[in-house]
This record gives C-alpha cells, structure tokens and sequence, in this order.
C-alpha cells in the first residue's frame, strides 16, 4: 500500500504559508494504520502538476492531492489532471447542482466563470464537499486512485473523514494494525527521558519508541505494529506502564491530554477554585486557563500586575516589601499570591513574577530569572527559577511550569469534601 | 535556476509534526528573488532518501536538504546521499574536529558512537553550524549542487543565511529582482477587498496582487519582478499607495508589522498609558501586549475578572448594574472600563464582556455577544458585536478586535504633551 500527497499552490511552494493539510493527512493515515511514503508540493504551475501527477501515479496506489481546485484563474488542478490522465474537460452534471446549491444557500448568484468549479476531468467520481462550494474528485489512473480536496483546511478535513478514508480502508488489503500512545514527559531533558527508559525500546517485535521535542515538553511516542490487534494492544498499555514507572510523576499525560485539560480536570474533580497574580507572564497563565470551556467553573480571577502601584492595591503587598525586596523576589512572589488568594476568596492562589526581558536584567537577578508562590489555605511556598531563551521561550516556560506545580500540587492533595473549612 | 527542497524525516512524513523548514526556506530565497520549485518531503528510510536524491539531483540546479544528520541510527541521510552519488563514507577531519569542539564547550565526553555526525560523503564541502553539532555539506552531483542541513529550524535558519543563500546567490545568474509589499487588512472580508482593488491588479507589467486569508486578517500581497529594482521598487510603491487609498484605515500595517507592534508603537509614540479588564477574553488581550518587549512602558494592569465578585470588588461595577443589565451589557462593560481606568490612573482604560461558548448563550445573547468598552479621560463608549465560530475563534476575534479599536483610537489622538493634564 504506497500512499503519498501532492500539495498545489504557490502561496505553499512559495513560503507564504505552512503546508498543514499533508501532515494533516499523514497523521490520520497513522491512526487509521496506513502510513503516508512521501509529500510532495508544487505551484499553481500547469506543467509542475502535470510532472508531478504522471510521477507519482506511476509510483503510488493513493495520491491525496489537494489545492487548486478554486473559482479563480490560478487554480488549475483539474485542467493539468485532465491533461496528465489524457481525459477530457467536461462540465460535470453532479458537481454543477452542487455549486447551485451552495450559491443559492449562500444568497448569491452563480456567475458563469464561477462554473469553472464544476468542470472536471472526464469519468471522474464526486468528493461531496459538504462545506464548501469545490467538488472533490478520484481520477483512477496507471493502476494508482488520484484523490483531489480543496486546500481550504475545514473543507478538506471533512472530505477526507466522510468519503477519502473510507474509500482507502474499502480498497486496501490491510492486514497489520498500529497503535500509537504517547507520554507527554515535563522536567526530563530528551537525553534524560531517553536514559530513564534504556533498554525498554523493542521488548517485543513490533513495538517502539520514538522521542520528539515539543518545547518545553518531551513526547514519548509508544507504537505498536501487528497482526493480532488486541495482544498489540495489551503488549501497547504494559508498555506505557513499564515506561511510566520509569518516568515517575514527569508523565504530565498520555492519551493526548495537554498540561492544561489535565489541570482543568483536577480543579474539577477536586471542586476546588483558582486566582492567579501575574507579573512577567503578563495573563499568559490565565489566557491559558480560560482557552478551556468550562473554566469559570474553577477559575476565579486573575490580576495582571506589571507595575508596582498594581501590586500594592490588587494584591496588598507591602510597599517596603517591594522596596526592600525588589518586585522579582520570593518574599513579593508569596504576597502576591497570598493577596489574590484572600482577595478572590479562592483556595489557591498562584503568583508569578520575574523579568522575561530582553531588557531589566541585574547581575543578581539576571533575565529569565522568575519566581512563582503557590498560596493555599494555611501555607504559602515560594521557588526560584533560571530559565533561558527568548522573551517568548521564557514566558512559555513559566507558564508551562505553573501549571505543572498545579498538577503536582492538586495530585497530593485530597479531594474536597461537603462540609471541609472553606 | 531550478532550486527545489527535500526535507527528511519519519515525524514530518507521518505527520507528528509539521514541517515549517521547507516553506521558511522558500520564503526567504523568494525575497532573495528566488522562487521555489517544489518541497519533496520523504520519511527515515534509506531507499526512500536514494530515490529522492537521484531524481532530484536530475531536475535541479540546487536541492536543499533538512533533516536525518543527528546522531541516532534513524538518521541515514549522509549514508543514503553516498550511496546515490557514488560516493564512499568518509569520516570527515574538519567535521570531527567541529564536533569534538562543540562537545567540548559543553563539557560532555565525544563518545565514539557519536562520531557517526562526521561521517561524511567524500568530496563534500562542508557547511559550519555554529550552533549545534552536525555540520551540513554540499554534494555536486549530475550538475547539481545537493546541499544538506540539520532539520533542528534554529541551526538550519543560521546556515542558510550564512551559508547556503550566499553560496546560491554566487553561482546564480540572477537578473531578476523579486519584491514584496504585504497589507494587512482588517474589518474586510477577503471578497470586500478583492472589489475595492479591482482594476488595480497587474496595472504594470510584472506587478500582481495576490490575497491570501489570515484569520481574522486578510493579507493584499503586492509583488513586483523586474530587471531595474529601483523601478520596480517606485511602481510596488506607487501600487501600495493606491491599495492604501482605497482600502482606507482597514489597512493595519505594510511592512510585515502585526497589529500588536503598530499598537504598542502607536502608545509610545502618544506617551499613553493602558489598563484592562478582560471577562470572555481571559488574559488574551493582555497576553498579546505583553508579549512585547517594553510593553510595561505604557501598561499599567489588567483584571481578569471572570465572575461577578471580582468585577465588584476589583472594578467597582454596581452589583446593581450587574442585577438589572447581565454582566454581558454594554452598561457593564463602559463600568469595568471606566473602573480598571479609575483604580489604575492608565489614560486609556479598555474592558471586554461577552459569551465565547460553548455554553452561555440565550436567545437574546447568544454565544458570540460581546461588548467592547473604551474609556479616555472624559468619554466612554461601548459596542456591541456578534461572532461566530468556535470558542477559541470567538476569543481571537474579540482580541484582535480590541486591539484594532485602541488603533483606530490612538491614530485619532493627538500625541500627549508635557503639561496636559493626566
């Protein structure tokens, strides 16, 4: 089963935007067990699809293209297949209701140059596009089914949920199954998350274990290839478990959950409420809280103090705090995350504060330097971090550790019961 | 000049990451005035890198290459690129000497398993990294110049403009100068500005406009090629003023600056202060202005304040107000703008209230109601807004919304001036 993609478009070949729809496709592919050989991209060129449908349908029993399928005149998909295949122009019945339909929907007239979209090479079968004006079409040629989806990324999705995959799954002689879970490790480097799980890559034919970057976290990637799906998949979770013990609380998730869905659930199960004082990270932390539904079930407040004045009245700190300390430091980390605490009347309240840069770095307290207080009913602590890296990197990699001291933390403790001192 | 790229790797192929190498690549050799051929993109396996190579190599004056030259056993690209060229392994004197000086400045030990990185096609060239230990190399091949960097973007981005693009540019008989102008466009839809700039588009030979949609802007890219740049330099300028004539104040910016920059710029400049308190948006707002350096220069605070109390308490709404109007009005939103303005003494005090779903809505509010108020010294206003979209959509919209109201504000402004009364 060799599968490949063709991207078509200048504003890809060109640079002008990243090419998500190949990946896209490869990834889905994955899970479906099939993996994608190669990607291939190419301009709105006639003679580069041209070139690039007559290699690949040589080499390929699925090519999923897409792009170029759009009203205007540097879309010229199906004009170069029709060529490539040596078929006809045609205006194609199916695809010319279809784009009615959506225009009269829309409201809008169906100019005639806009039926260019209906003509499509000759003895095509329709790709429904349930949400958009293109038609997608299969062209079987040289032995090889050519797939083409438009290039707008909502559109080509569902077409390849609803008709390319089934259509791949209907014609293929599938015989091996793959499974894939992956850890998301934080606080290990790669070579310390590959070290910790030495000697458990391979224990059984079939299965591996791959490590990528996705800053600042570490994916472990656990696969499984095999004949008989349900030993592949106990063989698959022993695994996870082995490497669990292994990698101990740094496993943040592995069933794709990110950090912040995993302290969306503590905070739930826990019935437990948050407030947040952020300095450096200037409502990063909070941004990231509230991108989830549902947060204002836990989440209480947040104070985005930058400036001194900010702190004394949001939060409370002492103005000699501040003076004496200076407003990066663990004593002004503490009362900020006290002062929002009692403020909000939250459970926990978590303080940030720390210079992200480039500028307002001292010797003592050099750029990347942040100090994040974690207050809960009757205590307060208070870390000191040196992180590196851009403006950018370092405001991530705060956010990314609070909320990581959130898990932590809300992991020991117990769950809140009816009735418990609030 | 054919130039075309290869990037190599099972995580681009398969899609567990998305490859932003080749279209960073092609972006930058287009503002050298170098188009891109096609992006090949194959997986860890040597067959798949041969095959490439060989056909490549038979297209192309250069292929640029990412990917496969790390240390571990799946990265087979120097050994697959011998083999296609005829060449042997070689360890390479120069490259080994780089890798044990970066070992070195790291103060970990070279272990022998990790020479493999100098392992080298003979009669390469090498390219330097000098920020990671795989050295890249250049391999002529069937008049072809095979150019090889690491997949890492921050060590492939330096040797690409240190190495690579020089080394193109020396072999290149380039006549043709390629130049760019981007409008940002915000408050059109991409087929609102296509009918404003009808007429304009190629009213010079080797002028174009192109559009392309970058939610929730709409990116007007006007390219000129032509053999006298500063012509073609005078006509891209004279374009650009004519688009700006007729798209008016939707236009954000036309040198690559985002909303964000031009904002932040527009505050300096007016000596300005803000202050915020964000409801649906979360953090959003003040995330996105504090992810710029300097930004503590003009921003004093913001208030996340997602529940009632803390609209009370931080920003002085009415309990009354929130009673009788819904903490989604527009009397509640000039309230909290009016607040955060009075508690900060910012000049400018802005506040957003509304539904980003999925829950929330009613029918006389449904999801995607937002109100937006902005406060100056004297005056205060608010605006209702409906979007649509996904809860993420919704809180983009409503961000980048926000932040186009305190342009559209501050360009009206006059600058602030010493005295005046603050």
């Amino acid at each position: 089963m060799k599968i490949s993609t063709l991207s078509i478009g200048d504003e890809v070949v060109f640079g002008e935007i990243v090419d998500t729809n190949a990946p896209h496709i490869a990834a889905r592919l994955y899970d479906e067990g099939f993996k994608v050989r190669q990607h291939l991209c190419v301009g709105d060129s006639e003679p580069d699809i041209i070139e690039a449908v007559e290699a690949m349908a040589g080499h390929n029993d699925f090519v999923i293209a897409t792009g170029g399928l759009g009203p205007t005149v540097d879309d010229l998909t199906a004009r170069a297949v029709a060529r490539a295949t040596g078929r006809r122009l045609i205006l194609n019945d199916e695809a010319l209701a279809h784009l009615r339909e959506r225009y009269r929907a829309m409201g809008r007239e169906l100019l005639q140059a806009s039926e260019k979209q209906a003509l499509l090479p000759s003895k095509s079968s329709l790709i429904p596009n349930p949400v958009g004006t293109a038609c997608g079409f299969i062209v079987p040629h040289k032995g090889c089914f050519l797939l083409f989806l438009p290039g707008v990324p909502v559109e080509m999705k569902r077409m390849l949920e609803e008709t390319v995959i089934p259509f791949i799954i209907a014609r293929s002689k599938r015989t091996v199954a793959v499974k894939t879970r992956v850890l998301r490790v934080f606080g290990l480097s790669e070579p310390q998350t590959e070290e910790a799980l030495k000697g458990l890559s391979r224990p059984v034919e079939g299965l591996s274990i791959a490590y990528c970057v996705n800053f600042p976290e570490i994916e472990v990637k656990l696969r499984g290839e095999g004949e008989d799906e349900a030993r592949l998949q106990d063989e698959l979770l022993s695994l996870e478990s082995q490497a669990r013990g292994r990698l101990g609380d740094h496993v943040v998730s592995s069933g794709g959950e990110t950090i912040d869905t995993v302290v969306s659930g503590l905070f739930r199960a826990k019935g437990l409420t948050l407030s947040l004082a952020e300095s450096c990270t200037g409502g990063l932390i909070a941004k990231r809280i509230t991108d989830l539904a549902g947060s204002s079930g836990y989440f209480l407040e947040g104070a985005v103090t930058y400036g001194n004045g900010a702190k004394i009245r949001q939060l409370q700190v002492p103005a000699e705090l501040l003076e004496k300390e200076g407003a990066v430091s663990a004593a002004v980390a503490m009362a900020m995350a006290r002062g929002v605490r009692s403020a909000s009347g939250s459970d926990i309240g978590l303080a940030v504060t720390g210079i992200a840069g480039p500028d307002g770095g001292s010797e003592d307290k050099p750029v990347g330097t942040v100090f994040l207080a974690l207050a809960g009913r009757s205590d307060c602590t208070a870390k000191r971090y040196r992180f590196n890296g851009s403006r950018d990197r370092i405001r991530a990699i705060t956010a990314f550790t609070a909320m990581d001291w959130l898990r932590r933390h809300l992991m020991a403790l117990p769950d809140k019961e009816a009735g418990e001192g609030q």
